[in-house]
């Protein structure tokens, strides 16, 4: 099984994918949790190029092609050996990611998402978890975190609320495979939310 | 106009990029030389993934994606501000170092080089120059050259000649653009090609 958590920057989804990780190994299964942008040695030098620097470091256009480039070692090296030996296979963040973060944002750039998830990807995950949380209460957390990685936070709140409403719509696109959980109380509330939704 | 200069490494198109900048400045044109990957602070910083380490560091296809992505940077930045100016650019190696590296190498991902060219690049140079050598003799140049920017000269002497073989049929299949140069002689003797040629 592939499950993928998707949402905005401080949304908490990187830590609903560490527990379900640990509630899904608790349980007897190999569980293999990665990332991205990052998730295979090739891809984390590619995340660094992504998420340090200033906002207009790239056009969304290389940013589209840098994060597939990652994307692709990721699933070449990681995902599909794991899967294939028979591991669940939990990510913070896939394909969706580029759907709002470039074509949510920048609407004439979704076709050239599609086209390189088309050429290069091609598998979606089996489930897609959207945490939801207030663009302000995620761009907060996303700054008190620090350090460099701040690249996609330093682009602001309005940028935050379009990619919320982009991850909102996904739900309706994928009406199979992206639920949308409710971010907000404890971790463990949300995380709850998430085993009822799998 | 926008001219390119390709060939195996090791075949003197470096040299032959640069004399033809020089012989064009000194009619009084005003000329960038560029060259790839990278050509702009981004595309440097990718050109760095790119050229050096393990020849199985990326997969053709992850360094197809990560080629194009320099590639757009460098047209964004570097390649479109100085064609806008009114000046000659000379770069040394473009698209058609995509499709032999990756596409002529690994006969499948011609598509892929193609389709990721039409997404993300769009235009070709006026003219292009490709210069041919012996592929022995070019290895022996590129290794004599040492230091670490030797990923592609490690993949050995059957890669270069199906590389040769490449960028020869890039002639008939672009027979308006491309200009095979026969590399052999002092550079004052194929520099003197290029500009017959040209």
């Amino acid at each position: 099984m592939f499950i993928s958590f998707e949402g905005i920057d401080g949304s908490g989804k990187s830590t609903q994918a560490k527990r379900l990780a640990e509630a899904l190994r608790a349980e007897g299964r190999e569980v293999l949790l990665t990332r991205e942008p990052g998730g295979s040695p090739g891809a984390e030098e590619i995340r660094r190029l992504l998420v340090e620097g200033t906002g207009e470091r790239w056009s969304a256009e290389t940013e589209c092609l840098l994060f597939f480039a990652a994307r692709r070692d990721h699933l070449e090296r990681t995902i599909r050996p794991a899967l294939a030996a028979g591991k669940t296979v939990i990510t913070d963040r896939f394909s969706d990611s580029s759907r709002v973060y470039q074509g949510a944002t920048r609407g004439d750039l979704r076709g050239m998402v599609d086209k390189l998830h088309d050429l290069s990807i091609g598998i979606e995950p089996d489930r897609s978890f959207v945490i939801e949380i207030d663009p302000a209460i995620g761009l907060a957390r996303g700054k008190a975190r620090g350090g460099t990685e701040d690249r996609f936070e330093s682009l602001g709140l309005s940028f935050q609320q379009k990619l919320a409403t982009g991850f909102r719509a996904l739900a309706q696109e994928y009406p199979a495979r992206v639920r949308l959980i409710d971010g907000s109380g404890s971790p463990e509330d949300v995380a709850a939310r998430v085993r009822a939704a799998l």
